[in-house]
C-alpha cells in the first residue's frame, strides 16, 4: 500500500541522513526489516558492547597463562603469579567469539550477498573466526596444555576490522609500500656491498697478528652483516671502528662513508619518500568523507522525492517540507544542528525543496560550532565598574602569570638550597609560608576574576577552568595541612600524621603549582600554535596509534611463543616483560643493541642490579644460543616496523599537519571573542572540492539495493 | 672623445655580460680603470690565489703549536710532535693577512664609498683583519708564549666572506632563527618544568632509605637538568628510569611522558618548522640568481645602446650587431654558448637588436647543454652488422650485469667458506681461477661493446667509462699477479714477493670487482632517481657544508683553548683530537654522553684499550672537575648546532630536493638518446618568474655608479 511505501521511504531517508552524519557508506539493504536491524546494529548500545568485547578479548592476554599479575616487579619479593584454571579464560573467549559471530552475520546480511563476496575484510573476519574457533577447540581438547595458540596472535585483527579509520589508513600505508620497499632494498644493497668490502678489508691476513680484535665484528658473513646493521643504528660506533683505526687511520674512511651514506642519506630519504607519499593523505581522506556525506544527503532527498505526496509530473523532483520535518524528528543527531536546520526550515517561505536547497540545509553539519562566551555582568556602582575594568583587563591575567612564575622560582630556589642538606636538617617553614602566601593570592585572583567576569563567563574559558580547579585543590590541600599540622613557624618539622606526611603534602602542593604554571600556554602565541597542532595531531594519529597497537600486540604474543622457556633463571617469560622490552626497543633500539653487543655487560647487569629485570631478562633471552638467530630477526623486524617506518609515518603526519596549520595561521583574520571548535574536516574546507551532481547520481544508481524511480 | 667613450661603453658591456654569466651583482664602479681592476680581480689567477690563501691560513692550525703531525696514533710508539719555531707560522700568517688586506681594499674600492658603509660583510672583514693583526703583534711581542690567540678562532670568517653562496645561506638560516628559537625555548620550558617535577618526585624523603640510587641522577638542580637533557638524546634511558621504576612502577609514566613529548613531538616539530621555513629557500635563491643575470644583460644592452654609432633619435633604443660582436669577442664565457650566440647573430636578418631580442639572444646561457652521443660506426659486412646489433643491444648490457652479479656471489661464497679456516689452511686457487675467468669476460665485453659502438660513442657514456677503466685496472692487476706469482693451480699459495703479497693482490681485485658492480645503478630506475637526487643534493649542499666547516673549525679551536692542559696524562691536547671528538660527537652524540655518564667506563677505557685514544682523552677531558661545567656547555652547544639544527637543515633540503625531483619525474617525457646536464637552475625552470621590464629598469636606475642617458 501507499502508506507502507511512504513509511519505508521515510525510514530510508532517516537512515541515509544518519549515514551522512556519521560518514558511513550507504551501500546496505534498504527494506524495512533490514533498516530496523541496521539502526539497531549502529545504536550506541550495540557498538558499545562490540567495543567492550574487543577490549576484553585483547585484555585476556594479561591474565592468561604466562601471566604477570604481581604487585612488585622485584623478583626477590615477588610471589608466584596467579594462573587462572583451565576453562576460565577459554569460556570468556567463547563468549567474545559468539559476539563476533553475531557481528559478522549482521554485517554480512546488511551488505547483501553480492557485496559480501567483494568485501575482503568481511571474508578475512570470517576466516579469522573459523581459525580462532578451531584453535579454541584444540586448546580445550588438550586441557590447556598445548604450547602454540595461534588465536592469540590473531586477536588484534578484531580491533583492526572494527575501525574504518584504521582500515583506511592501512590501505594508504599499503599504497606507500612499493616506494618504501625500494628504499629498504637500497639499504639492503648498501649493507651487503659494504659487508663484502668489510670482509675483504678486515679479513684475517696470512701474516698478521694484529687482527685479534676484528674477529668479533667481521669474522664471518652473519657477524659482519650484523655489525654493519648495528652501525646503521649508530649503536656500536666507536667500538667497531677502533681496532681498524688503530691499525691504519685510513680505515676510518670506510666507516665514515658507510655512516654518511646510510645514516644521513638513505635513512632520511626514507623520511622524504614517506612524506611525499603521505602529503595528500589527509586531504584525500577528508575528501572521501565529504563525498560520503553528500551522497547520504542526496540519497535521502531521492527517496523522499519518491513519496506519493508530491506531484510527480514536474520535470524536477521536489521534497515537501512536511516530510522532511517528519524525518528530522526521528533522526538521531546533534541537537544544535537539528535546531538550526529546523529554524532555517521554518524561515523558508516555499513549501517544497529542490535538491540544491535540500543539500544547502544540511550544510549546517559542516559548520564550525561557534562558541559565544556569555556577557560580563553589568554593575551599577561606579566603584564596581572600575573594579570590573581593572580585574577584567588582560594585564591582570599577565600579573597572575608573573606571580605564578615567581612562585616557581621560589620553589626552585628552595630546592636548590635544600639539595645538599640531610633530610633531617631540612626546615619546611620557608616553603610552607611562601606557598601559603601564593595560594592566598591565587584564591584572590580567582575571586576577583569571577567578580569581574561573572561566574558563567569565567567558566566558559578553558584556561580559567584549569586555573580555578587547581586553585581549589591547592586550597583544600593547604587547609588540610594546617588542620593536621598547624600553622607554619620557624623549625616547623612535625612528625608523620594522618594520610600523608607533611613532606609529601608540601611536595604535592609544589607539583600542583608547577602544573598550574602551564596556564601561560595560551598567552604565548607560538606555544599556543604548537599545542593546538599537537592536539590536532593526536586526533589524526588515533588510527596510526591503533595500527601500532595491533602490530605491538602481535609482536608481543609472537615473542612469548617464540621465546617460551628461554628465560628460566628468572621464572617463565611473561607478557609484561615482552611488552616492556618492545616498548624500550621502540624508543631505545640503540641501547638494547649496545647491550647485546657488549657481552661483558651481561654479568654486570644480572649480578649487581637484581631489579633491572628488563635488561636482565633480555640478556638471558639473547644469550641462549638456540634462539639467538630468531631473536635477531625478531628484533630487526620490530626495529624496521616501529623505529623506522612508524616513526617516519609520524614525522610525515606531523609535517603535513604543521604546514597546513602554519599556512592557515598566516591567512586567517584574528577573531576576538569567538572560539572555533576545529575539526580535521574544517581545516581543509578551503581546498575541498564539492562532488558534482553527476558523480552523486552515478554513485546512487550503482547502489546494489536501492531502485530509484528515474 | 667619442672614441674613448665608445671604448668605455664596450668595456662596460663586457663586464656586465660577464657579471650576468657569473650571477654577480653589477653594483660596482664602471670607469675604465675600475673596470680593468674589476676584471683583474675576478680573473682566474686572482681568485685562485685568494682561495689558496684561505686554504693555507685554515691549514695552519694543523702545524701550529699544539700540533698533531705524527704518523701513528698509538701513544706508546708515538714520538713527540714537531713544533715549528716561533716566527715560522707567524710569517706565513702575515703573508696571508697581506693578501687579505689587498683583497678587502680592492673590494671596498670597487663597490664605492657609499656602498661600502652599507655593506656589513666588508665592515666585518676589515674588523676581523684589524683584530687579527693586533693579536698577531701581541703574539710576536710575547715571542709566541701567550696562551690565548683570538685570531685563530676568527680564521673561518675568511672562508665565509669569500663565498656568496654561503653568505646567502647564512642569511636564509638567519631568517629561520626566530622560529627555531621558539622551539628551542619550548624545549627549554619542557626541560625545566620536568626537571622541577623530577626534583619534587625523586627528592630525598625524610623517612626513606631507598633513595640511594636516585642520588646520582636527581641530587641537585644541575644534575637533574643534565639527566633529563641526556634523556632527550635517549642516551641514558634505561639507567635513569630503573631506580624509580623498581620502587614504584607508576614512576615510569613520568619518563614515558617526558620522552614522548620531548623526543617524539618537540624534536620532530623542529624538523617540521625548519622544513616549513626552507620550503621556498631553493626557489627563492634561484629566482634571485635569475634576476641578477637578466639585470646584467639589460645593463649591457643599455650601455651599448648609448654608443654613438646608433641613431639616438628613435623612440626605442637599439644595439647594433657590430658592437655586440665586438663585445662578444672579448667576453670570457663558455665556448659552446659563445658559438651558439654568434650563430644566431649571423642568422639574424636585421642589423639592429631591440632589448627583447638582445635578452633572447642570451637565453642560450640558461639552456641545457644537450649532449648528443656520437653515432655508431656503419659496417659494410653483413656479419659485422649482425654482431653490432647483438652487442649493441641493451640485453648484452644486462647479461654483463648478470655476470657481475655471479662474480660477486662467487666471491661471497668463497669468503663464507674461508671464514672459519685458519689463514695457513687457505687456498687461493679457487678464487684466482674464478677471477681470471671473470676478468677475461669483462675484457671481452668491453672489446665487443667498443666494436659495436665505436670507441667515441663507447666513451661518451659515463657508465661505460667507469666500466672500462675498472676493467683495465683489473686486467693490469691480474697480469701483474701472474707475472710475479705464476698461473694459479691447486695448492697455489706462493710466498710474499714484490710490492704486495698475493693475498693482498687477490683482495684488491675482489674489492675492485665489488666496486665495479655499482654499474647496475643506472639500470634500476628507482636507484638512478635516488642517486641523481643525492648528487643534486651534494651540489646544493656545498654552502651548508661550508657553514658546518666554519662552525666546526671555530668550535675545535675554542675547544683547544678551553681545555688546554687538561689532558696531561696523554700529552698536550691537540687539534686532531678535538676534531675527532667533534666529528664523533656529530654522529654519535649518544655514545659520547653514555660514556660520560657511565663513570665506571673511564677505567675500562683507559687501562684496557690504550689505542682508544679518542674516548680515553674525552674522559680525561670531562673528568677534570675544573673544566667540567665548561665542557658540558661546550658539548651541549655543539650538539644543538650540529646534531639538532644542522641535521634538520639537511633533512629539510633533502625533502625539498626529493619532492621536486619526484614531481618532475612524473611529468617529464622520457628522452631516448639525449642526456641533460641538469643544474639547480634548470630544475626550477618551469616555476621561475621572469623579471619585468620595469623591475629591471628601476634597479638599473638605482645603480650607484652608472648614469643612464634616459
Amino acid at each position: 500500500g501507499t502508506g507502507a511505501d511512504n513509511d519505508l521511504y521515510i525510514n530510508q531517508a532517516i537512515v541515509f541522513i544518519e549515514d551522512a552524519i556519521q560518514y558511513r557508506s550507504i551501500n546496505h539493504r534498504v527494506d524495512s526489516k533490514s533498516l530496523w536491524l541496521y539502526r539497531w546494529y549502529y545504536s550506541r548500545t550495540c557498538q558499545w558492547i562490540l567495543s567492550l568485547t574487543i577490549t576484553i578479548i585483547l585484555a585476556l592476554a594479561f591474565i592468561e597463562k604466562p601471566s604477570s599479575l604481581t604487585i612488585t616487579s622485584d623478583v626477590r619479593y615477588r610471589l608466584p603469579a596467579w594462573n587462572p584454571p583451565c576453562g576460565l579464560t577459554e569460556s570468556i573467549e567463547l563468549l567474545c567469539f559468539l559476539v563476533f559471530i553475531v557481528d559478522v552475520s549482521v554485517k554480512s546480511y546488511l551488505v547483501g550477498w553480492e557485496e559480501f563476496w567483494k568485501n575482503k575484510w568481511l571474508m578475512a573476519y570470517i576466516l579469522t573466526l573459523i581459525v580462532s574457533l578451531s584453535d579454541w577447540i584444540v586448546s580445550l581438547s588438550f586441557l590447556c596444555t598445548e604450547g602454540v595458540r595461534i588465536r592469540r596472535i590473531l586477536r588484534p585483527f578484531f580491533l583492526l576490522q572494527n575501525s574504518s579509520m584504521m582500515k583506511k589508513t592501512l590501505k594508504s600505508i599499503n599504497s606507500t609500500l612499493p616506494e618504501m620497499a625500494s628504499v629498504v632494498l637500497l639499504l639492503a644493497v648498501h649493507l651487503s656491498l659494504f659487508t663484502m668490502f668489510a670482509m675483504l678489508l678486515f679479513a684475517r691476513t696470512k701474516d698478521g697478528q694484529q687482527d685479534k680484535e676484528w674477529v668479533g665484528y667481521f669474522r664471518n658473513l652473519p657477524d659482519s652483516l650484523t655489525s654493519l646493521l648495528v652501525l646503521l643504528t649508530t649503536a656500536n660506533n666507536p667500538d667497531v671502528m677502533i681496532p681498524a683505526y688503530s691499525k691504519n687511520r685510513a680505515y676510518s674512511i670506510f666507516f665514515i662513508l658507510f655512516t654518511v651514506l646510510g645514516n644521513l642519506f638513505l635513512m632520511n630519504l626514507l623520511t622524504a619518500i614517506i612524506y611525499n607519499q603521505f602529503r595528500g593523505y589527509l586531504l584525500k581522506s577528508v575528501q572521501s568523507s565529504l563525498f560520503r556525506r553528500r551522497l547520504g544527503i542526496r540519497a535521502a532527498f531521492e527517496v523522499l522525492s519518491s513519496l506519493k505526496e508530491t506531484p510527480a509530473n514536474t520535470q524536477q523532483s521536489y521534497v515537501s517540507i512536511g516530510a522532511l520535518l517528519r524525518v528530522l524528528q526521528k533522526v538521531e543527531m546533534d541537537s544544535r544542528c537539528k535546531q538550526a536546520i529546523m529554524r532555517s526550515l521554518k524561515m523558508c517561505s516555499c513549501d517544497q525543496l529542490s535538491a540544491a536547497q535540500f543539500q544547502k540545509l544540511f550544510e549546517e553539519l559542516d559548520k564550525d560550532a561557534i562558541k559565544q562566551h556569555p556577557p560580563s555582568p553589568e554593575y551599577q556602582s561606579h566603584f564596581m565598574q572600575k573594579m570590573q575594568f581593572a580585574f577584567g583587563h588582560p594585564y591582570f591575567g599577565y600579573l597572575g602569570n608573573v606571580v605564578a612564575l615567581a612562585n616557581i622560582v621560589s620553589i626552585c630556589v628552595v630546592l636548590v638550597m635544600d639539595a645538599d642538606k640531610q633530610p633531617s636538617e631540612r626546615d619546611d617553614f620557608f616553603l610552607g609560608a611562601i606557598n601559603c602566601f601564593f595560594i592566598l593570592y591565587y584564591l584572590l585572583e580567582m575571586l576577583l576574576k569571577i567578580l569581574a567576569m561573572g561566574l558563567k563567563r569565567y567558566l566558559s574559558y578553558p584556561s580559567n577552568r584549569f586555573d580555578g580547579l587547581l586553585t581549589v585543590i591547592l586550597l583544600v590541600l593547604e587547609i588540610a595541612t594546617f588542620a593536621v599540622y598547624g600553622f607554619p613557624h620557624p623549625g616547623w618539622r612535625p612528625e608523620f600524621m594522618g594520610l600523608l606526611s607533611l613532606w609529601d603534602m608540601v611536595r604535592l602542593v609544589n607539583m600542583l603549582i608547577v602544573f598550574r604554571f602551564l596556564r601561560i600556554i595560551p598567552n604565548m602565541k607560538f606555544m599556543a600554535l604548537v599545542v593546538t597542532t599537537l592536539l590536532d595531531l593526536v586526533k589524526n594519529l588515533r588510527a596510526f596509534a591503533g595500527i601500532l597497537v595491533v602490530v605491538f600486540y602481535a609482536f608481543a604474543i609472537t615473542g612469548i611463543m617464540l621465546f617460551e622457556g628461554a628465560v628460566t633463571p628468572l621464572g617463565n617469560i611473561r607478557l609484561k616483560f615482552i611488552f616492556i622490552v618492545l616498548f624500550q626497543t621502540f624508543f631505545y633500539i640503540k641501547e638494547v643493541v649496545v647491550l647485546y653487543f657488549k657481552e661483558k655487560w651481561r654479568f654486570v647487569a644480572c649480578s649487581d642490579r637484581f631489579q633491572a629485570e628488563v635488561i636482565c631478562c633480555l640478556f638471558y633471552l639473547l644469550s641462549v644460543n638456540l634462539i639467538c638467530r630468531w631473536a635477531k630477526i625478531y628484533f630487526v623486524a620490530w626495529w624496521l616496523i616501529s623505529s623506522v617506518i612508524w616513526v617516519n609515518l609520524f614525522v610525515a603526519l606531523l609535517l603535513e599537519n604543521f604546514i597546513h596549520k602554519w599556512d592557515r595561521r598566516c591567512h586567517r583574520e584574528p577573531l576576538s571573542d569567538i572560539e572555533y571548535q576545529r575539526t580535521v574536516e574544517l581545516m581543509f574546507r578551503d581546498v575541498l572540492e564539492e562532488p558534482t551532481e553527476e558523480e552523486l547520481m552515478e554513485k546512487l544508481h550503482e547502489h546494489p539495493h536501492l531502485q530509484l524511480c528515474r
